[in-house]
């Protein structure tokens, strides 16, 4: 087993690390990291638990460490689901240390030799982590995983790069856990729409340019496509739905579409521990939902909809990803999957 | 005073007519039309009254009428809240009567020789009601309401049209009372998203080109503009979100649009009693939104916030209007006091 | 395995058990029963399936047989999901033809021979099997669940018995999903209570000291306590929360009780395959809570918290329960694999 | 007009207050109170504003004042819907300055010498003023509001005291607001119930009693009956539902009591500008309900459903008030009319 640490550990996406790892066959959580405030306590006590299946047993007695570059220490393997100004410098210093990151964070993503995964679209881009070790002489690394939003997307424009996408319109109707915890107040949640939600447009424009882009020798050239989004947050716990209209250069057919999206994966290998179908596709007219469908392939699958032509080299379509599993912990977990397997870590 | 009937009186929308019209200063209702259910029934007694204000004391003990032909008589005024197959064949035999209607129902709204009105937006198009009585020989007349998301749409476009609108996408996020009583299923609302509602598309699509057309002799030259619309069911009482991405072929300037929103009323005459600003424009980033700015001006403005360039020519924006005022009970009094207004009525 | 019919297999019970059932190790399902409508149809076509995991794939082509006398037959055991006004009839043929039925309709519960279920609280009423099929002549037989609500408050007053238990007032926050689908309209539930739920109070009432009851020779003899329920629709989709009070008159200690409870279990035999621990206490001030603890021990445990001392010889505490699985579906699984391990099926 | 401050307006009752007293005919808000962070601010930019109607226009502009014993001046009146921790001194010292305080804070209400007032309810507790001014050696007094949870209820019951009330259990289901805001996180409010909020069941046991207590000399003889709450958070915006169980030591009649209810009003003098109807018994079996029901009287009236016999001596039936309004700041204000009308203001 991989020793392995949660760091932001009592945190929402923390939490979702802790329930997945939780019978994982190769990561053992051996470390709980969190604020200084939490140091020291057990988990069950540092952590106001919000998940619906039971804090591990296992961990309820583990004292949480401190997130400072002396205290993570004694393990293998990083998850790092800590806030974005936290984690810049802290990362940068266990990489350095010889640390194997991966983080949910977004202070090094869009750094040139720092590698941002799907493992299912690009993993290509982990041969990154070589260029990033030499460049910055570390013997660790960070591998970073995408914003909730951008991950569903990358996934599901992916296998439609090859009929040239120019423009991609998308408007999200993104859950409340995405925001953590505390979070949204219940007065702007319940019965509400919040259509803004902080830096989110700005991360699904820029990172899905760079998923979607192609390694070329020691960077990552982005897509030439234009992406632009409007983000709304909606009242609903889990599962991130995204409204996309999409422009190409060639013509598409809808029923190809269909099939393109059924055989995704360009993860070639033999099956990791947390994979699932990449895209299931339902003809509904009236799915996705987040109620029925959020949970498809443990959370790990995204399910689109809707896909309908709209007028000559257009289409739009409807999608629906789960944000905490897919979006965070999930596609996470997955990713250090693909570098063992890879021998990284 | 006028006297006004309401059709559909027991539905959602009906309910709005009534309590929009209990104090108004030109029509009195004096008939209520239901289903040959409630007909005879006095109207407490034959509603299920959906609204926060109580039902008009005056209209408790009125006996309901059953909507034929022959039962809707003695008012000088048709408000039509009918659902769109009944409202077809109905209202034509009674505007062949002589009864002038204005009506919320989808059935007659696309015809060559029917207005379709938001009084800011197209006020001229009421000259269609004399095409229409000398080509059908109607002593009365139909004049209709747009579709409730499409309303809102066409208000914040029409301004820019100036600018040679090219292309639109709108994500609507769409309050449960459009679907009236007991329209959508808890379980499919609660903590749910539901990405599609049955034609809302195609009647966004078609009926906003004829709204933003222009009066050509004797018909609507429709607007040049391509309208693709990805319509969403939220868990909101009131209320309709909408996301727009808009194309132009001419430049843009945020600022100037801003204004042109502010200045916007094409209903140039004498203050109407429902008449309130059109359009308001909010500066902070996180609105409109539903709890806050639906009951803008009554319910009866339109609100915009978040407006950004998006590439050369190209603006998003969000703006939120109430489905059953704005976009239904209240354009259609307000419709009706222009009418008034222009001695149609 | 034992050839397995759910009955009313389209509505929300229905698919609980099929839900329950897919891996059941004991019980097969291999008739889907629904209405006449749906007859003929693959499940996968009549059934608008509304839970979160989907659809077993063994089940999906599998033809719905319309619930009459003669086309529910070649099965060995009878889950009973039917409308109560159906049920009644039918399930008394079904059991004059040889048919074994666990029934959660209302119809047959409180008859005098027909036993009312909940396996921990009492097991022994199964005698009253025997009786039934003596004074009906019947092969089969029928054996009752509890309405949802009913069912944790016996399960959290069964241990409480031996104080004398005299009046219990009991305010339940009952989730949508027991009001079936379409059931309660959104309109009604999104930003509402409903204090009202027909029936559910009386059935709360006389169920709760049947249950509670002892059997006498050839019948039960309702418990002496006086149940006083007042129910209420929440907006959460399942689980039943009740604010219980208490009066004894002996006196009762706190600690005590939750030593009861934590011992609680009269199903005094092998572990059957989907018992669970009955009753937990959590002793944190703000549980249980819909969101977090209704699926404790897979939606069979009874979450209670806040217990607390309310004057001489009384208690209050707030207790919660998924009603579509311990109240519904999964108690009758739990009480067919009882009358099979009493080789009564 | 009466020169009147608000402190705490920046916050959820203060915002209530500054709405409700817009356009009051004998109260002039000239002076808004905050903490020290938003001391300077003009209102609009210092308060995030929650409500659906507008921040009045003539406050917008209005800087904020610290809620300090010497910025507070210049008014005649103080609406104080401060925390209860810095009530506690700051009222002391305001009222000693000579200032009339009407509180909504919990700090000074079980004091002796302090009036805890519902207009309606016990109009004569206001004699304490006196004893009050006169014991401490004050210029101007305080005199409280009770918890927004306790005002309808003491209503409902204060026509029942003649029939020897003995014992009330009352379950609540209180609407978010009551929390202020951010208040309770959205995760723990959508689809959820928290069946706990910190030191409200106290509130709701020990104000009860001295509201329907007995003047008796310079003191309140406290009514001898026993309350007992269970409180609970549902995901409703506004509104507090209660489940009340009564026993009485007299027999009761439930027509008589809808009778009693019908009739009831202590407050003997002409009408008030916030006066409205305590209390209206609504005789549909599924009322009252938050959406259709909150806003009964303005806000102003608690609407009573559900009455029925529970046994001998015992009724149990379901109320709804407004929190914030009846709750809080509209009982403020109804409650300053009535100091006005004595002489006291």
């Amino acid at each position: 087993m991989i020793k392995t640490a949660v760091l932001g550990a009592t945190g929402f996406v923390g939490q979702r690390f802790v329930q997945l790892l939780e019978t994982h066959p190769w990561f053992e959580v051996t470390l709980l990291g969190a604020s200084e405030r939490s140091a020291g306590k057990p988990y069950a006590e540092a952590c106001h638990w919000l998940l619906d299946s039971p804090m591990p047993d296992a961990l309820k007695d583990l004292p949480v460490v401190e997130c400072s570059p002396e205290k993570i220490r004694d393990v293998d393997l990083v998850f790092s689901a800590l806030p974005g100004n936290l984690a810049g410098p802290l990362e940068a210093k266990l990489a350095q240390k010889g640390l194997k990151i991966v983080s949910k964070a977004s202070a090094h993503r869009m750094e040139d030799d720092v590698p941002l995964i799907v493992p299912e679209v690009n993993p290509g881009h982990l041969a990154l982590i070589g260029v990033q070790q030499e460049r910055r002489g570390w013997a660790g690394f960070i591998s970073t995983d995408p914003n909730c939003s951008t991950v569903p997307l990358a996934m599901a424009l992916k296998p439609l790069m090859k009929y040239d996408v120019q423009r991609v319109h998308v408007a999200t109707l993104q859950g409340l856990s995405g925001a953590g915890y505390p979070g949204v107040a219940s007065l702007d949640a319940l019965g509400n729409v919040v259509p803004f939600i902080a830096g989110e447009e700005e991360k699904v424009q820029t990172e899905c340019v760079k998923l979607l882009g192609t390694l070329n020798g020691d960077s990552i050239q982005t897509a030439g496509i234009e992406v632009s989004a409007s983000c709304n947050r909606v009242p609903v716990v889990e599962g991130h739905m995204e409204n996309v209209f999409v422009e190409f250069q060639s013509e598409v057919s809808v029923n190809q579409i269909k099939k393109d999206w059924a055989t995704f994966d360009h993860m070639h290998h033999p099956k990791l521990p947390s994979a699932q179908k990449p895209i299931q596709y339902l003809e509904q007219e009236n799915r996705p939902q987040h109620r029925l469908d959020v949970m498809a392939g443990n959370g790990m699958t995204t399910t689109i909809g809707r896909l309908r032509e709209d007028g000559p080299r257009r289409v739009k379509f409807t999608l629906l990803s789960h944000n905490t599993i897919r979006g965070a912990a999930g596609n996470g977990i997955l990713h250090a999957e693909l570098l063992k397997h890879k021998g990284l870590v």
